[in-house]
């Protein structure tokens, strides 16, 4: 039950990384492998990558960088976002405020925790937060909140509605803060029926966001989007401080390539979407308890200690927490390649 | 009311640093000003000065350094005792976590902020932090617990017990982490009869600490004891790294000779023990609501905000914060320079 | 002349990254796409790729983790083995020195730059800069040496040889300072007839290294290799922190894990050596004039501004540095992937 | 020979910050002791303090904050001044470059160090800089240059001429980037005959700088002044984010009251500067020979060890460097508080 825990039972939804990649994907780095391209995002796929991304958006004028990974890309953007004397609004559950190792503050930066709702937080939270810094009376000897940081899907599966996104995005630009939104599993809230919130709202109401590819059907990357063209003056370079420019670019723009083309990023995750359905249903059916609700493909289930043994042994589940001495949370994942089999199998499992 | 407002009215009880010295501070700068000595706190009056406090503290091989204020000394102790995957644990109300400008995040560090009580922790909750930290399945990419910080009196006044500070020792000497205590008011908690806590009680349970001088007599300074020699191997270095080594050491080390000769250091607070008390018995008498209860110069007034304006208007306090829409928190704070005559002039006002 | 320049003249002797993988690497990659593995390195290619790599270096004890980068692999090591008071000596021409964007100084520490031979540092200057800083009276205000940074290959081609790497080792041993090797190119050094240092030497002389991959066949990744086990405590969170922490490790390792099957990594840089051996006996008899000498698979020529200009249209190489007013250095780089009809086309051109 | 080394012979030369305050200094703190006052830099002497500065300075919209020390100042206007990307030019000798422990890298920001000319940087070796970085091609992997910083009088006690001073603000303000003056000992250049730059010529040149106390007559404390109102956004925080906001701002602010009452600052070191003529004289005469020629209160002597070891017997000097196996350069330093009967001394000594 840990990250260090590698044995593996038959059954395998602890992870939506747990894959390669999308076929197409491995295709084209197949047909490309031996053509010679420029270093540093300076090739032609990447620009290629960058124009279909643009479209997708609706962004025209947008940045585009492709990074390796998640908290790199936090790490960047609110480093280059951030001057020294600000913070970042966050979920307490953020991935920032507890998975990353405090990757925030090796940067110099406070992340300033609000309580959240199932993973989310609200434009009014934020405006309070906003507020209650600048009327204290000692505000000039405190973090000044500096921009605010979402995820959608939450890190608990959790999704923003379009109003509550234009709601957090007024509140932030009325106060001349920045809106990031940090997309890890972004296919999967945009394959999800619940979702109303598309690529292009999300570039016209956040500052800054990523389309995450590794959790998406990519071997490694995500899509760093600045909706307005050099809104992060410098930010080559911020990357490339932050260890966090690929010699070979091509290699991950290829990916996002192969991901905006034909509309795939936008339909990778239905299978996903559809099956955590069923697992859903059958869970309910069974007269399992689900710890929270959500809609895409993270599935949280409260039981007993024994329970969690039990089927551990049958399923591979990730931890999540600890409710109470004899309870905890369960997390079952899908993914773009989960097959309708691992389901049914699964399902045939809960007891 | 707040710290830009330099408006003044008659009285003044808004800080404990509104002051200059001890005259017989002066009186020593004055006697020894054209002396010529070594830079860096490499002359004899900074050896004596670190001789007086070893014997106070009981402590004969602590490493005793000079430096100017109480959020420097704190970043420098913290920087220095991290590793930098390691975060400190503090109140929530924390010098540290809210009025420092987020100087320990700027050094690279998380603070790990847990709930208080009237500015305290226990020594249950660092034990709680600390296990569940160890006993998360994904511990290896959160912020480690690498010490604990408290301020004793707290920001509200509070005192650890002993017996609470046996506690707190206990448990982080179990778990290896550090135990650092701020003193910026120290001398107050010395002079107060409710405290059972010794300097040298301070020395055998910490592992780091600070006298604090700016508020408790001082022109400016505190006195940084590490009681066990070299714990902290270039200390002398990162102070001078952090911009926190004086170049005159001996001004600052002067004033701490001064307090520690005769044990002024240890009764420098009892006047303002004794009028803060004969403060709270005259609110207690007019009906007035303490906030919360706490025994050091520290006094904390719940006002509704008409009352706080009007008695704004004859005294300077500080702001504290909001209770909700009518009603705040106001501070009184006396000091060793505070006289009767100012709290009987403070006590006429009071309706 | 400049990175941002992506016009492409037909043949590309650029740089050793243009390309993607060795065919073997795409191979497996197809192979196990679909398998379901866990994440962050804890998956059994990750454990299989540290096995070979471990015996490789005759370092059976090893800690050995997969980074996507070079710059973020040397701010990991270098972040992790220094303390904050320490800094890195290194070649002024050293990676770290002039082309991370400050990477290192993010991280707090100071690059203490050496006079260069060729991209080398001696064992006599790295003493010698100890020495000095250990002698002087002001040491303690100053950046304490706390370990080295060199490149095998340097970023001027050139070779350590290993009387000259054990020298370099017994003076850090000796003064209790670590040793860190960039093997950004370390194949094609292996690959090299002049060059005698093994990948066990590198494990014995060394405290750290890095076996590249970006340059060396890979599609992207460096293999981090700690001789001593647990040399570097909690390196996983480090390396976290840092943003470096691959989530799907084993597209990574699998490819170190191709790389060091059947010795293909010792043998992989042995066309572009050959052919750069070519390409330097052709520039001979033309006439041209190297800028200095090195054997491995990077070549700079002196050229006047006139030819370099008229060279270009024909072949893409990389700008070096300005040697004056009417002359520069440029660079000529082939990789695993050259072949020879590219360098038979490339002579063909110099004329 | 070390700043560890306490042993004092009867005449102490070694340094500008050897004995306490001028006596009007002590004075006025006598004066106020009892006085309450706002914290932070909030008070009226603080408030006093800047507008005689202001009028000094002929900047009449100046910011002006009070800080400890030199180091603690840099690092604050350096750190506010530079984005992540961007490091600061100096003279390789300059104090931040060697001696201040790695402050600036602690900030994240490296030293861009030129060679020097007797402590100096020439406008033409700053543009040389600055277009060297723009023509790289490489430049977006390095570090920008974002300012300049100098010293007047340099850490060799010499001085820039005002035409000097003129061209480095040109190349800055043509670049847009900051010229910051570290003016630790500017009351010795002000004092000194060859000095043709006034407080007002600095302040219209240059962005940043600090009018040095601490070595100039106060018991600690540099005036920091930004000539351009808001040029560096919510410093006030930035301050307190270093640990360098004063609780008792006023002490601080007092001395500077008092050294710019009647001019004093422009005055107090005049007799340190005649006096170090009069040194200057004499060693002429008795053969010795100068380092290098300076003309304020820094005397740079070369000695043979020998000569060294017994002249150091006599009079407490300041090792300087090694210039080979047989030879050294000591430092003899005089101050405002040097007297006719210490220099006679002295030179008596000198044989």
């Amino acid at each position: 039950m840990s990250f260090a825990d590698t044995k593996k039972p038959g059954l395998s939804f602890a992870s939506d990384y747990m894959e390669g990649a999308h076929p197409s994907i491995l295709q084209r780095l197949m047909e490309t492998n031996l053509e010679k391209s420029a270093g540093y995002g300076l090739d032609e796929y990447s620009e290629s990558a960058r124009a279909k991304i643009r479209a997708a958006c609706a962004a025209p004028e947008a940045d585009v960088f492709f990074l390796a990974g998640g908290t790199q890309t936090n790490a960047v953007v609110i480093d280059s976002l951030l001057r020294p004397y600000q913070g970042v609004i966050a979920a307490e559950t953020g991935h920032i405020s507890v998975h990353e190792a405090g990757a925030i503050e090796y940067g110099g930066h406070k992340v300033l925790a609000l309580e959240h709702q199932t993973g989310k937080i609200s434009a009014d939270a934020v405006s309070a937060c906003v507020q209650a810094f600048r009327q204290d009376a000692n505000h000039e000897h405190m973090v000044m909140p500096g921009m605010v940081y979402i995820s959608h899907p939450t890190e608990f599966g959790t999704l923003y509605s379009l109003e509550e996104l234009k709601l957090l995005s007024s509140v932030c630009r009325s106060n001349h803060i920045a809106l990031y939104l940090d997309g890890a599993r972004l296919a999967y809230a945009l394959a999800c029926p619940e979702n109303d919130v598309t690529l292009a709202d999300i570039a016209a109401l956040c500052d800054a966001f990523y389309i995450g590819g590794t959790k998406c059907g990519a071997l490694f990357g995500e899509a760093l989007v600045i909706p307005q063209h050099d809104y992060i003056p410098h930010l080559f370079t911020m990357i490339k401080q932050h260890g966090a420019l690929l010699a070979k670019g091509r290699i991950a723009a290829l990916q996002f390539d192969t991901l905006f083309t034909n509309d795939l990023y936008l339909h990778i995750g239905e299978d996903a979407i559809a099956l955590a359905d069923r697992i859903r249903s059958a869970l309910g059916e069974k007269g399992y308890t689900l710890a929270f609700s959500a809609p895409t493909n993270q599935i949280f289930i409260a039981l007993t200690k024994k329970q969690a043994e039990d089927l551990s042994e049958a399923v591979d589940m990730s931890f999540w927490e600890n409710i109470d001495e004899s309870h905890v949370i369960m997390r079952i994942v899908t993914s773009w390649a989960t097959t309708s089999a691992d389901v049914d199998a699964l399902i045939e499992v809960l007891s």
